[in-house]
């Protein structure tokens, strides 16, 4: 986020948030501890804390009084990491080895529960009840979006609205429960937490596309994993979608897609094909439509600098890494 | 629990909590469904809701108020069973093929975090926060429970501390919670509240203890599953603590606990040398004071039916099985 030049006004929320962070994973168990550490120094955005700090600035509350709820959304997001690491045998996530990699399925799939029970313990001082309510059941949906993926790996016969139903159960749900729960925890009106719930579930469905877009457009030192990882997993993404109707090569492309244990080259070939036919485009095109919504939403918003980050966002994140 | 015969005033309870079980797994993935109905159909004593309603009973509250509750708690105690089942790779529990062995990791992982999330999404209906801050910190200590299990497999050092330590977290913690929730729920006062998870605590540790001997005295129809599955997975339970210090044959038991893949002989004499040193007549003594601890916990509750049930049950823990 670097590239993102308001992003430097967020720095010392999320400094804070790394540090509670650190402080939040401490465990009487040292190889929990350990485990749990090195998922934080991994590293990643802190879009999800990110978010909901600047959603309750939005709506005039100060950092301190999100910040365990920054915090504890991060760790739910952490939480599905390491369990996706263990159903993946993913070996690395960004540029080092995951938990599973390192520490075995028994301790990965612990520190996700540890993770998930820890962040319902930190929200657990709000008083608000909307607050552990609306984490389970975006928890509940966050699974059944798991599954989705499960269900559909290789299934060259799934639809633009099947995709859009998973996206927003997987990544958008929690982007936009960060954006509504921050103002929640900031004690804003209806109208607030609905502009801002709407702002999150609009970006984090054009951050999901673009991330589906990365996956076999960006450069592979910048993805800081191997590019088609979603090819070989069988996961079929809007670019693939799009390309299986309208590549003039879809049989071709349908019988690829739907191969287990793709070599290199296929995995290239697959790419080429959606490119060709204008699958990234198209993908990309479909992106900024959800962030010009999200835009309007958020200048429903009081006017300040929280507002204008979160403004500026929506311009960041179609142009991230491409 | 057909040979308690007081277990018949819970059973409508129990039915009630059978057909709400069976609603709340109901998702909208027919797969994850299907998983969820085959745990809960697999049966089980369902004793947390059974605590949960009956201290809410002793504390003068309905049914009704407190189902949405019991429900809960063995939602998360199914959870904690089906990311047990992968972490053990076990292929039956009480006689049935585990969630694992029938749809495979993915779809257990998901599973137990789906239920565990439903649990607090089902317990947000409640105003008191207590309850969801309840749950989450048990279920924080439940899995650094489990991973003091985990850590401490194979290993002979393992002290009588760390053995009460760890069956504290891993099984008493949430009787002992859904018997003090099952209060809080009711509207008790803090005093009635605090005899009931005293009583749950002590029974709980006498429930895990008596668990513990089964393994290794049942007759294996009645346990459903293979005998000597802890000592198998290295697993040091309390009669083989006492055995590696009152043995005769101590040196010779230490080499065979310590051993990893036991043959079923090996496994046999183990036990014959636990027995044999008195191991298992400690154990079922020791369980035997906690009961004591438990029911005089729970004669300071108001007297009448759900008491009487709580004290029989008491009774019930120590002959069960063997």
């Amino acid at each position: 986020m670097k590239e993102f030049p308001l992003w430097q006004e967020v720095q010392a929320d999320l400094e804070a948030v790394e540090a509670e962070l650190l402080r939040q994973v401490e465990a009487p168990d040292p190889i929990l501890t350990q485990a749990a550490r090195h998922l934080v120094q991994a590293g990643g955005k802190r879009l999800r804390p990110a978010f909901a700090i600047l959603a309750a600035k939005c709506c005039g509350a100060p950092r301190e009084q999100i910040l365990p709820l920054a915090v504890a959304l991060e760790m739910i997001h952490m939480a599905t990491l390491v369990h996706d690491d263990v159903i993946d045998a993913s070996p690395v996530r960004r540029g080092r080895p995951t938990v599973w990699a390192r520490w075995g399925k028994e301790l990965s799939l612990h520190t996700g529960d540890y993770l998930f029970a820890r962040a319902l313990l930190l929200v657990a001082a709000y008083d608000d009840p909307r607050i552990p309510s609306i984490l389970a059941s975006t928890s509940v949906k966050m699974v059944q979006g798991e599954l989705y993926q499960l269900a559909g790996a290789f299934d060259i016969g799934v639809t633009l609205r099947d995709y859009l139903k998973r996206i927003y159960r997987k990544t958008a749900l929690l982007i936009a429960a960060s954006c509504q729960l921050g103002a929640i925890a900031a004690g804003a009106s209806e109208n607030l937490i609905g502009s801002l719930y709407r702002y999150g579930r609009n970006l984090g469905m054009a951050f999901q596309i673009t991330d589906d877009v990365l996956d076999m457009a960006a450069e592979p030192e910048k993805l800081g994993k191997p590019i088609g990882s979603d090819l070989r997993q069988g996961v079929i993404t809007l670019p693939a979608i799009y390309a299986l109707r309208f590549s003039p090569k879809k049989q071709k492309l349908a019988c690829l897609l739907a191969k287990r244990d793709k070599t290199s080259m296929e995995i290239q070939e697959v790419i080429d094909l959606i490119k060709n036919c204008g699958g990234i485009d198209y993908s990309l095109g479909l992106a900024e439509r959800y962030l010009a919504k999200a835009r309007q939403h958020v200048l429903a918003l009081p006017p300040g600098r929280a507002r204008d980050i979160l403004v500026g966002l929506t311009y960041f994140v179609r142009t991230r890494g491409i």
